[in-house]
């Protein structure tokens, strides 16, 4: 688990866009759980490379243009970005997605952006779920997990949360219309689970692991789909957790029933289902069908926090950081 | 691990059809890994009931009809049955394929059966593996492992064998014609492995786990394909074996590589995927670009020790008891 310790704030001129570049301000940064493995000293699968001592910490951020060299940007252009935790960056622009106005900007950071597509992609192209099929999802509060069981409620199939307490239970049957939401605090969540999922369960969609995924896995139902898009709950380990060792087991029982288990890395995504996800979530979002809590900090010097604070289940919604208004 | 002690040879009277009803002799019977967990006391997921205590042990069988009382069956014909460890039984028919005369009829177990059977699913319709890509099989020169290497060579694959022995090695290599298999017995199999793999693993055909799987977890490439066909090495074990626990960091892989993982039962694809397969290995065992080692032994006496022996990673090919010769 890192500790403020591990971060430090520094300051240093605002820098001059050459030719070709432009200035970005931050006005909102994303906080999301695959920031940690960033961390590590070998890099995750997924990235070229590690965030390196001294460097800016990584991270989707909302930024407006300051002052452009660059033909296709204008000052005050609103634009969705990879500035990391950093409060002005220079960009070339290839990487930054014009968002026009939006009232809500930091909604490109949550409902309409990274989390949702993964929970778009995941669930429909992986998880596949059918009417009257049942889909479980843990942090089901979370950025992903929200958006998960809502699109799974919108297909017709029966939702059941996992969430960390009572009251984000409480909002995800109440607020976000799951059929049922359970504890992971309570004890027997294995045996909860499945009282609650009396006819086992059709899509496990994988965002937390451990105990969860070894509560879900004798419950999978022939056929069962599981797309494994994190597993936070093993971010800090950097040694295998002692026994008994379950994956002769956990292969066993995919075996048998044949059941699809695979990953996903929604940066894969954005060339050929972006549009796809975007038409489908602006309308669900317009017509109030699919929201997201947001769990907002203010200012930069407290992203360390919010992110150690996400790593423990603290978060309730999807974590941004207000860096600046603009 | 079954020994002879939990078999039992019994005598009783040859059966008399019924309206309806055949009387089967049973010429060859194929012996299968997945008979293994049948014998466990709670059924495997994909059958309906466990082998019971007291009766005859379940399996792929040719037959003879000795009598008949049914429309569609001719005494003298040759079928594909399920008879059971037993040398008469009777049928009504449902199950049983006509065969039609074959010189070979044991091949209806192997090489043009279930085994082969499995191969050409699970390795074309989850492996998917194209030219170039790289594709890993352990228990290479038995029934299953055998047939998915030359299918993967016929595809453009280059191919890795795992098998139990260096005369089983050389064999793979010099007449199935994989371009490299290791011999699990010797030491530094992960060593070996990503010697032998310099681009990574694409498909990984499991048919084994334990020790060959996590050698294998490491080197699977970004989008590699795990077809789940079997999981020998741990049929023997009723609880996990001691850590540490694997799963945490195969999942944190999988999912960071995008990889696919899909069980697989051969049963399920009868109706969908039987003419499609007969198709190409008929022709390939034909003009000799498949072929299968048949470990054949004689007597249903003998069954109880070749069982074991296969458990044991002892059989060499696809291993039959000749029942009797009619």
């Amino acid at each position: 688990m890192p500790t403020p310790q591990d971060f430090r704030l520094e300051e240093s001129d605002v820098p001059t866009p050459g030719e070709g570049q432009v200035l970005l301000r931050t006005l909102y940064l994303s906080l999301d759980p695959y920031m940690r493995p960033m961390m590590n000293e070998v890099p995750p699968a997924y990235a070229a490379a590690s965030v390196q001592v001294g460097q800016p910490m990584v991270g989707g951020t909302v930024n407006r243009v300051v002052s452009s060299r660059h033909p296709r940007f204008q000052v005050g252009d609103l634009v969705l970005g990879s500035s990391g935790w950093q409060d002005y960056s220079l960009s070339d622009g290839k990487e930054l997605v014009p968002l026009g106005e939006m009232k809500q900007p930091s909604l490109a950071l949550g409902v309409l952006g990274m989390p949702a597509f993964t929970a778009h992609v995941g669930l429909l192209d992986i998880g596949e779920p059918k009417p009257g099929e049942t889909v479980v999802v843990a942090a089901a509060t979370g950025a992903v997990g929200a958006v998960v069981g809502q699109i799974a409620k919108l297909k017709g199939a029966r939702v059941v949360g996992i969430a960390g307490g009572a009251d984000k239970c409480r909002y995800a049957v109440e607020e976000l219309g799951f059929d049922v939401c359970l504890d992971r605090r309570e004890p027997k969540l294995a045996e909860r689970l499945a009282a609650a999922c009396p006819r086992g369960i059709d899509v496990y969609f994988e965002n937390v692991g451990g105990e969860v995924f070894e509560a879900v896995v004798p419950l999978l139902n022939h056929r069962a789909r599981v797309p494994l898009c994190g597993t936070i709950s093993s971010y800090n380990g950097d040694t295998p957790p002692p026994g008994p060792n379950r994956l002769p087991q956990v292969l066993a029982v995919l075996q048998q029933k044949r059941i699809r288990m695979q990953g996903l890395i929604i940066l894969d995504h954005y060339g050929d289902r972006y549009d796809a996800f975007r038409r489908d979530m602006d309308a669900w979002v317009a017509d109030g069908r699919v929201k997201l809590r947001e769990d907002r900090v203010d200012g930069l010097e407290n992203a360390p926090a919010a992110l150690i604070r996400m790593l423990e289940g603290g978060n309730f919604g999807k974590l941004v950081v207000r860096v600046a208004d603009v």
